[in-house]
């Protein structure tokens, strides 16, 4: 049975008491609302003696337009899934308890965060990372799991790790897909049975795209271009971006070289969901 | 004889093998160039059991017309002050140890760096910051010792520790001054003979402000006039500024109430200098 804590001081009272014992720390940070793709986190977490899961819907990763107020909670269901997937204790605090009212220090990662999400989501990544480094903080885990889905946020985490010297593995782990190619996410809770059919054009253009330049395409442009045709075929989903970047870097690359990640961001019904694909540009093709 | 070493590695396999003998850490960072006040922080972090010093000259802090370059560096001399002084390990690195050349995340403290010094040394603290938060992950020590003469530093890095919930302590040590009231300070190496005479203005205004306060004025502005007459009375100083804040947020306070800090940063011959005296306005004054 997976304990529920909200205090920093049971966090770390547990983690030492897990530490004493000999084990390993994993960590898997989300903000609830668990799914497939969180429990594939867990379940690779379980190679550590001790898998810690924080459920927090971080307030300072949200854009004052966005959609911190409804997004979806339900603890209880979590409990339940986390247990399944072999998580030992979960994490659940309140706002108060994670952020002091006077709370005045910021993370920033300024390489990484340039594009993608981080050109349209401003102090996304700069809650992301504030949040992330204080999690470690508190459970000082010896690897944290991040699915790469959100590709930019691992690597956003991964960079700050090394930047600031923290003792820790960020693993990134593939995103887990519905039978149908659909990116696992919390957010395709907000979409109608309607607009879970158009999502599907998402994860098409992005295999489509992948094919082009498996077979030796090099033009950015193009393969955007494909990408947007197929997305925008149905009239029913508006873009926000489609970007080709180093997969290490996140800098465009142009023509395309090396391993890259095509990523998009497309507004669908009532959500903004993102996803992506890493290609490897192999010199022979 | 106290260890010099100049890697992360290193520095992390003497202090676990200093834990795993049961010692807790104290960790007093520097710039090098040690004097009486740092063997006062060296001698206090003697509570631990293991105590390491860090000497490094960290370029992110300065501005680019500020004396990077010709700070003073003495690793000998340094070496042995330290070694009287009780340090069991000296960490000090080359910068390219420290920062990876793509190094991109920075920690920014938004509240304390307002006012004082934070406000004509834009990126100072951010610096500042990024470096601590480095060496706390790479020493991870206990209890860190930072000297009253830099207050706000000592504040920023407090705020910062804090809101990042290291688990650290950090403890502020009382401003070590020359038996001719001048605080001890790496920079005052930059003075003439001359020079050393003139800055003694410094602790002479500082100790009139705390006396008019002590006996019931409570017009900050009446204090910083009768300082900056002090400062400028031989014609040699040329005031930086001259600032009265509330000890515990560094924020202005008018009329005076609580514990508030007097700080004044000055030029003097090739130096800038700062100092600052502890006030506190007792309700029946």
């Amino acid at each position: 049975m997976a304990e529920v804590v909200t205090t920093k001081l049971e966090v770390r009272r547990a983690v030492e008491a897990a530490r004493a014992a000999g084990k390993s720390i994993g960590f898997v940070p989300t903000m609830g609302a668990l799914h497939a793709g969180h429990q594939t986190l867990l379940q690779r977490a379980a190679e550590n003696g001790f898998v810690v899961l924080s459920i927090f819907v971080n307030p300072t990763q949200f854009g004052p337009s966005e959609d911190f107020l409804s997004y979806p909670r339900n603890l209880e269901a979590d409990r339940s899934l986390a247990e399944q997937a072999g998580a030992h204790l979960i994490f659940a605090p309140a706002a108060e308890e994670v952020y002091a009212e006077t709370h005045s220090t910021w993370v920033e990662e300024e390489a990484m965060t340039e594009g993608l999400c981080g050109a349209r989501r401003p102090g996304h990544f700069r809650g992301v990372a504030t949040v992330c480094l204080k999690f470690f903080n508190i459970v000082r885990p010896d690897r944290a799991y991040f699915g790469l889905k959100d590709y930019q946020q691992f690597k956003v985490v991964q960079r700050t790790v090394r930047d600031l010297d923290l003792q820790l593995e960020v693993i990134g782990v593939a995103t887990h897909r519905e039978a149908d190619g659909l990116a696992m996410s919390s957010r395709n809770a907000y979409l109608s049975a309607e607009a879970r059919q158009w999502a599907l054009a998402i994860p098409r253009a992005l295999q489509q795209a992948r094919e082009i330049v498996e077979r030796g395409e090099r033009s950015p442009r193009t393969v955007t271009d494909l990408i947007r045709a197929e997305l925008v075929a149905e009239g029913k989903l508006k873009v926000e971006y489609i970007e080709i970047v180093d997969a290490e870097t996140l800098e465009l690359v142009v023509p395309l070289v090396g391993q890259v990640l095509i990523a998009v961001a497309v507004y669908c019904g009532d959500a903004r969901l993102i996803d992506n694909v890493l290609v490897e540009c192999r010199p022979e093709a």
